[in-house]
């Protein structure tokens, strides 16, 4: 399989872009990388060809999307970008995959605007698997769709399912629908509505309304809600954990300095458990193609991460397995 | 002024309820304390009057909304709870404020069923004081209207200005959107409509949309959203803070049981400064009354915060200062 990478897009691209690719080489089992960007930058960030010739190509990309730059004028303005055209070599079957940890609103707007939906998807939508200390939770939609219909967020659930069942291993996964209290009855009309096509639907082993006070205690599988809601949740999350993990460190350093040097592994082994980089790439689902989203600040582990569940989920056919339960569902 | 107290409201009812207003008398400075609730368990848990009497006042309500109990129930079934009894009082201009650490729920739907708006007032809002290491951040709505209309939004931009200024004591405060981007066309059509309608307002200091990730760093000194995403950040942030110093302990305790006791004095700093019994109470801005909602889990130093606060806001008048604003920019 050939699985496509933006060179160019991330706080420390190129060059913890290509070290991902470069120390992925050993895994690929034969699936090939195409390296999308700067072609001179590229080459020189990959070093002496003997190493990576038979794993690695380069097509060349004359512009950049700026991690600042608007979606929409990345769609329009910049047609040449790396991710534009690796988005047009997954369209025309050229790749099979797309990796990104450039600017996600111009990712995921080139990804909907040039890729068809998979036949019976209504919306696709970002998946992240978010750590948390009782392990990973799945959360749909994170920001693709802002204000999703009902059935967009039914097949959310949909897809989430195959993805916790088939990627992350879970059996028969439980699937909640963030609310503001755990009775059906509680939450908007949209929520109330979605609650609803779930409790009919007997492939979803819905569990009801999920309140985020809970979501260090993983209080199911996978847990679905708008993209306007689910962005929000992810970026206080990540606000919080990376706040509160430098006010404890200050606060011990104030205690004592000494002390700090001696907790640093404990708070590293806690903070690892918080680390977006352990999971790589979260997946625009519902496209014709498979698009991953990396962590702007995805370091050359991240990305190599990123590689390897792509190729999990290429192998496993997730695209094929959604499709067929879409067919199922609203048949 | 009176105040009244929900003597059977909260985790720790009534001991904990009690005993702040016990702790407050020295505080009163001529304001009188009236508790609503089963008067035996009230009257046993002051003790001996001489202590209290000038001060206190017992009603006897012969019902409790219990923490579970749905909104509705409490509303149409509990006619002669504490939190009934207490809210007709002030509707009635027999008290000036009422408190409760009871069911949320039940206390917003009870207020809102039995108390006019005051005039000009769309739709009443929970504001809270958010605790961050930078400072306190105001959040309005975080869960009374969780359906919002634009405009009452932009009240929620006015009351919040007011509180930030007159009760927290910042001058011209800055108010921010929640949104799930910096840039005006981020959000959905709710949060483009009432960014519109704040730029627009010369007597909001508007700074924009506002991101989750920066909560933490305090990105406004009020921040408004609607009631749903407001009630889902609220929690979140309590279960995550919550749950991450539980893990840090724990963590910590498993590298070295001494360096935990030596680091309790930090943490307990810290943790201080995202302690909601700091804070008291947040007041259902809008209606006819002033109603402090406390934490479930209040003690009885919350309790007390609570009636200090619910003081200074009775002193300065808040509710006419409203009236005033939402008179001035709606007509």
């Amino acid at each position: 399989m050939r699985i496509a990478l933006d060179a160019m897009g991330g706080d420390n691209a190129p060059q913890a872009i290509i070290a991902g690719a470069l120390d992925s080489i050993d895994d690929l089992n034969g699936d090939q990388l195409v390296l999308f960007g700067d072609e001179n930058q590229i080459l020189e960030c990959l070093g002496p060809p003997k190493r990576w010739q038979d794993h690695i190509s380069v097509v060349h990309a004359p512009e950049v999307v700026a991690m600042d730059d608007a979606p929409v004028d990345a769609v329009r303005k910049k047609r040449k970008s790396s991710m534009a055209l690796m988005t047009k070599a997954v369209a025309n079957g050229e790749v099979d995959a797309t990796i990104s940890a450039g600017n996600t609103g111009a990712f995921v707007a080139v990804s909907q605007m040039r890729l068809r939906n998979l036949p019976g998807v209504l919306r696709p939508g970002i998946l992240v698997v978010f750590p948390t200390f009782a392990g990973p939770v799945i959360l749909c939609d994170v920001g693709a769709n802002i204000a999703p219909k009902p059935a967009h967020m039914h097949q959310y659930a949909q897809m989430a399912t195959i993805y916790a069942r088939d990627v992350v291993g879970i059996e028969n996964p439980t699937v909640g629908l963030v609310s503001i209290g755990q009775e059906d009855a509680k939450g908007n009309e949209l929520v109330k509505k979605v609650n609803h096509l779930l409790r009919e639907d007997r492939h979803i082993n819905f569990i009801g309304n999920v309140e985020t006070r809970d979501f260090l205690n993983r209080p199911a599988d996978a847990v679905i809600c708008d993209g306007f809601v689910g962005n929000i949740v992810l970026k206080l999350t990540e606000g919080l954990a990376e706040g509160l993990f430098k006010a404890i460190k200050l606060e011990i350093a104030k205690e004592n300095p000494e002390l700090l040097e001696k907790l640093q592994p404990a708070i590293d082994r806690l903070y690892s458990r918080h680390d977006y980089n352990e999971y790589g790439a979260a997946p625009l689902l519902g496209v014709d193609g498979t698009c991953m989203i990396c962590h702007g600040s995805s370091d050359a582990r991240a990305i190599k991460n990123a590689i390897l569940k792509t190729q999990k989920q290429l192998r496993l056919g997730i695209n094929d397995k959604i499709v067929n339960e879409v067919k199922n569902k609203t048949s």
